[in-house]
């Protein structure tokens, strides 16, 4: 998870005098996402977004990430050549889209009278563990991006990638783009960053199912993480814990559209009073319950132990209290329940099913078309009833409830995968979360 | 010119105990150009062709290009966005051309159970002044390299870049990564240096224009620059420099075929025998007369200043004695005429008007549509009578000399361009540098 990342990051020496951020221009950081650079047209619209920002006197530093469809292009072109190609070479192969979008935009800019400048994650001091595909930031040494920006340059910095220390090309796995402009925003002390994607902004439920979603205007880093992990895919977990640990404020919006976004930062007074913030529905999950586990010490750590060496990810994990002996073999034995993405389905039957014939559990039961519901809000914290009232929504929209798992801000149940919709919609309703008319 | 750069080169200390040259190995470098890695077929036909090198025993560090056409299509995008695109960033988007073909030949080879390790140019340690898009190497750093060759991993790098001191990625300009090979197989001391194109070798003559040429076994340095710089457009006088500097023994061979190359090494004595290696046509040449410049020292040395600032490549220089005074107004006055590349005209007609008009000449005659033949060989020196033997090959053959040429090892002649072919066919002839049959 993110926090070994976190506890690891030891940020270069801060170097004062940073006279630029004086006065009352601001200094930014922005990020760019594949489909905003997908083509040089849109690269266009990027550019002239970039030099209105910088002509009203902010500084900025802008992130970017690989024109959409080119990293899953060079992608194949390696799976063409080696079903298992080498992740070290994968990611020196990877590292080229970034670096071709940020020449691109600064050549961009530049074209419009704007000092600009192009750096690879490596010469933006981005250094980076050894763990090819999926590394963890080190450290940020931001020294060589602070000269740029002294002298007003807008520096361009490649998204997804940095440099071990031994000068190895790495990238950061999943949503890396997003966690380099908010590394960069921690260490060079942004005003703000902005992360631009192909959605206006964090929803109060996802739109498609309930038109009545209303964009939040602000949120908590607890809460954007509690979102993140449960099906509102604008960012990763990772990248939200990161700018949590540092206080970096960070806005999701749209390049597409001038609207205001989503301001992400750390929770204030005025959001408890919001009860709940969001609803969020993962859908294509699979449910999975061990009958007749021995209930002793140590036998759910060996289980899931060797779930996650095999790679896969469970989630919800419930276990009913073990039941009397009964008619049972005179030995204590419990169900165990836990549910991951349907894709992942063969994998674990795989791997449970000799677990099973050599007595680990009586039997398993596989159950696909299951979705999971969640509602979100630190409001909860300090109102009780939550539960109860969503459970009473759900009944009256005639959702059956299949497991329950709660945390301090965050409730989620399993529903039917084909009730999920409704689901939704009856928990926007009853926490009047909907446009306000 | 190369001067410069071999002046410059200040190669580290080699780091002796290098076991892997001995026993019957060889340690070869080969370079693989753009048409050699076009497509992923192609790549598959290379890393097929080093896998076998490598099986044999030999150790390999293979200097791969951009696939063809994608450095055309970065630097249309580039043009796409601004018309004169800054030389920094433009090395940053060209430099992901090379990595890419890295990338992908050392996953080829991997497929096939070689142990192979992609490299950029910055990473295997060429290190470059900061002269963006035609960057000179100041000096190469082989240890990274040194330690994957002793890991028994043959070794991927890219072409045609490097890295300035301070981190900044540079390219080498026209024939870079012919260059990269020449000065690794220098710095590590290589067997044989293998530059894999897609002509079969150093020819006689152009087999366009002569069917009956023949290539070229072995060829000396010397011969080889005068070769390139006269037309025969298999590798740029810079390389073969370079190479000659340092010793290195090439061949350059065709990647499309098994057939054996051309070797370019240092003279031998059995060169000699051969008075003349080959003949090469330089077509689409034009011709510049300034009549009635004034015979004074300095003034030739102003002109061609003058010509060179304005970015002009000028070629062939004759200068005619200086005429008696006669009825001119009693100075006296010579004629200078130049030959230079055709599409070179607008720009150089542009500067010697008010070259004329300011007194610098009494009068300028442009003539295109001509051609400069040459032959080489470095027997000439040591036999007389050669440029008579071409001449009368070529009267004979009722082709009109207008200027004349020589050097050490070579004869050049400028001829209408529509007698060009026929001119080479004659002097071929001539110095029986046919097929044996």
């Amino acid at each position: 998870m993110g926090n070994e990342e976190l506890g690891k990051v030891n940020f270069w020496i801060w170097y004062g005098g940073i006279g630029w951020q004086s006065k009352n221009m601001a200094f930014l950081v922005q990020k760019y996402g594949g489909t905003s650079v997908a083509n040089l047209e849109r690269i266009q619209k990027v550019a002239e977004r970039v030099a209105e920002s910088r002509r009203k006197g902010n500084r900025l530093v802008v992130v970017v990430s690989a024109m959409s469809g080119v990293t899953d292009g060079l992608l194949k072109m390696a799976r063409g050549l080696h079903a298992e190609p080498s992740e070290r070479e994968m990611d020196l192969l990877m590292a080229t889209g970034e670096q071709t979008t940020t020449a691109l935009l600064a050549i961009a800019l530049q074209a419009r009278g704007i000092a600009a400048v192009a750096m690879t994650g490596a010469q933006a001091g981005i250094v980076t563990d050894g763990t090819h595909m999926k590394a963890r930031i080190a450290n940020v040494s931001p020294k060589a991006v602070q000269a740029h920006l002294r002298l007003g340059r807008v520096v361009i910095v490649a998204g997804f990638q940095g440099q071990t220390m031994e000068g190895q090309v790495t990238t950061l796995g999943r949503g890396g783009s997003d966690l380099t402009a908010i590394a960069l925003a921690a260490v060079l002390k942004a005003k703000r960053c902005e992360i631009y994607t192909d959605v206006d902004g964090v929803y109060t439920a996802d739109p498609r199912t309930e038109p009545g979603a209303r964009k939040i205007a602000e949120i908590s880093y607890d809460e954007m993480l509690e979102l993140a992990s449960t099906g509102a895919k604008v960012m990763q977990a990772r990248s939200v814990e990161f700018a949590k640990k540092f206080g970096v404020v960070f806005e999701v919006r749209s390049s597409f559209n001038r609207a205001r976004g989503t301001m992400v930062k750390e929770e204030a007074k005025s959001m408890e009073r919001v009860v709940v913030r969001g609803v969020s529905l993962e859908k294509s999950q699979a449910k999975v319950t061990l009958v007749g586990v021995a209930d002793r010490p140590g036998v759910a750590a060996k289980l899931f132990t060797g779930i996650a060496k095999a790679g896969i990810n469970v989630d919800m994990i419930v276990q009913n209290i073990s039941l009397p002996m009964g008619g049972r073999q005179g030995k204590a034995q419990t169900d165990i329940t836990f549910t991951l993405p349907r894709e992942e389905l063969a994998k674990v039957r795989k791997f449970l099913e000799p677990f099973v014939r050599s007595g680990g559990a009586r039997q398993i039961l596989f159950k696909e078309g299951v979705a999971k519901l969640s509602v979100v809000g630190i409001g909860m914290r300090s109102h009780t009833g939550v539960a109860a009232q969503l459970f009473r929504a759900l009944a009256a929209a005639r959702v059956n409830i299949q497991m329950i798992s709660t945390s301090e801000i965050k409730i989620t149940v399993v529903v039917d995968e084909e009730a999920g919709s409704k689901a939704v919609r009856a928990a926007h309703r009853e926490f009047r979360l909907g446009k306000r008319v």
